[in-house]
């Protein structure tokens, strides 16, 4: 199945040196998940070939500007190139009001359904499960409520040995349940084994994004063993107090952090405006966790 | 003194092909007056090395989202990149509570003023005088309430004849009065005449601006005889009952309101996303008015 990450801006406040505002898109199974989508992520999209009316799912973190402000136009560039299906937004309780404002003065009714569903800030849960995903909300630590996401693989099911299910003359009743990893019971009482006639599943994959926070610690349980995690890493360490004062991170502290809740891969982003070159903040990073990458706009990260 | 037009996008409804959504930005004076703002206004505001602390007046002309939703994250990134000077906004009265909304919602408090104009829309009216221009709003025909917009330079002064002045031994305190364009008569009865002391002040030049309109006609004497005419020509002539569905104008359409109401000069724009090539356009207006031209962006247009 497919599970890749698409990065479409990552830089922080302003835009600079060509670097857009926080959005990317991840593809799950060949069905896109919006996260965040700062001015300008419909030219994004449009750059590099991504359709919008593939986006079944829009997450926004917060409500700085930065991270929601190309929305308004995504959804009414949507409507105005014909999307009809479904679109399902989740963000926080006040994003409503502000699209609705904006839909109001512009005279426009969508022509596509717009599902809202109103994250609320203050504790992790389950804001969707469908065939491909589980998808959780936690709480971050920022300047205004904000939320992180997390999108952890369905267990697939395992696969069957079909040698050994022919050479123990398997029922065929009984090869749903040995793919759900559960022992069959067949009619005449004999027992088959899931564990002797199946290869296991291969091990579900997780991808999670972490997108304003202070390094508090309170959602390190939230991001426990993530394949890939994206983390901000807004300064340098040698601005950890500005870091604080504005409840960012460090990319010291973010590679500390992916350390600690043993993540495989570590995405570095949400860089500071002051920053042209961003390579020292890799290297920050890398000097506490190895396997750190910078966030950078048109590339893909498999989640493996 | 400096009278010149900068487009930074014209595309209509969604961008495409590159091509970004209304916005230019108009020096007068070395002052800039920025005209409608699409969404990544900021982001082209960069590309062509335009500070955003020059920006002195916004205008926006309706609220769909292709005029306006890239004023919220440019108001926004002036407030964080430093700005302490006052901003002057002219739009649509509803315009302040979606930007109150916004502000509010992200919590942000701008450090310098916002002065908000609301324009009404319903008649023409000089929303602004300084000591440059005097702009005056215009409304336009449009699926919403919209404005137009004209710029029309200050009268200048008349340069003195200091040869003349000199051989009539005209007085000091004459010389401010003469060079208003009026005679004036010394304390022992002399008259002095400006006609034959000073030579004539260059003509005052003028720019309208005219966004998203059905050609209705109601607002043509607002905009004659400018010297530069930005119109809206959204589709070719073939498509003039879907232009006239949307409250849009056709390119031969403009043209005909360019000859007949005496503009020097004009530049068409508000391109349909469904034309890659846009010369069809310019050549339908040119054969009712050869003196038009596609508002393309990052090019710089003389008033004159």
């Amino acid at each position: 199945m497919t599970f890749e990450l698409t990065i479409l801006g990552s830089n922080s406040a302003t835009p600079a040196y060509g670097r857009n505002q926080t959005s990317q898109v991840l593809n799950i199974n060949e069905k896109l998940y919006l996260i965040d989508c700062g001015e300008g992520t419909q030219l994004q999209l449009m750059k590099y070939n991504i359709k919008s009316s593939r986006i079944k799912y829009i997450f926004i973190s917060h409500l700085h500007g930065d991270h929601y402000l190309g929305l308004v136009g995504l959804i009414s560039s949507m409507h105005l190139i014909g999307r009809k299906e479904e679109l399902t937004l989740f963000g926080p309780p006040e994003l409503k009001e502000i699209i609705d404002i904006h839909l109001l003065h512009s005279d426009t009714r969508l022509r596509y359904p717009l599902i809202f569903h109103p994250v609320q800030p203050s504790q992790e849960q389950v804001i969707l499960e469908n065939d491909d995903v589980i998808v959780r909300s936690f709480p971050l630590d920022h300047r205004i409520p904000c939320t992180g996401f997390r999108f952890d693989e369905r267990a697939r099911l395992a696969k069957i040995n079909i040698e050994a299910v022919k050479a123990q003359g398997v029922p065929t009743e009984c090869l749903p349940v040995l793919k759900q990893g559960m022992d069959c019971v067949s009619d005449d009482g004999k027992v088959y084994k899931s564990a002797e006639l199946t290869y296991p599943p291969p091990l579900t994959r997780s991808y999670a994004f972490c997108s304003d926070t202070l390094d508090s610690g309170s959602y390190h349980d939230s991001i426990k063993g993530v394949n890939l995690l994206y983390h901000e890493a807004t300064f340098l360490n040698d601005l950890l107090l500005r870091a604080v004062e504005t409840y960012h991170t460090t990319a010291l502290q973010a590679g500390v952090i992916a350390k600690n809740v043993l993540a495989k891969k570590l995405l570095l982003g949400h860089f500071s405006a002051r920053y042209r070159n961003l390579e020292p903040l890799l290297n920050e990073s890398k000097s506490v966790f190895q396997n750190s990458f910078l966030a950078m706009e048109g590339v893909t990260f498999p989640v493996e």
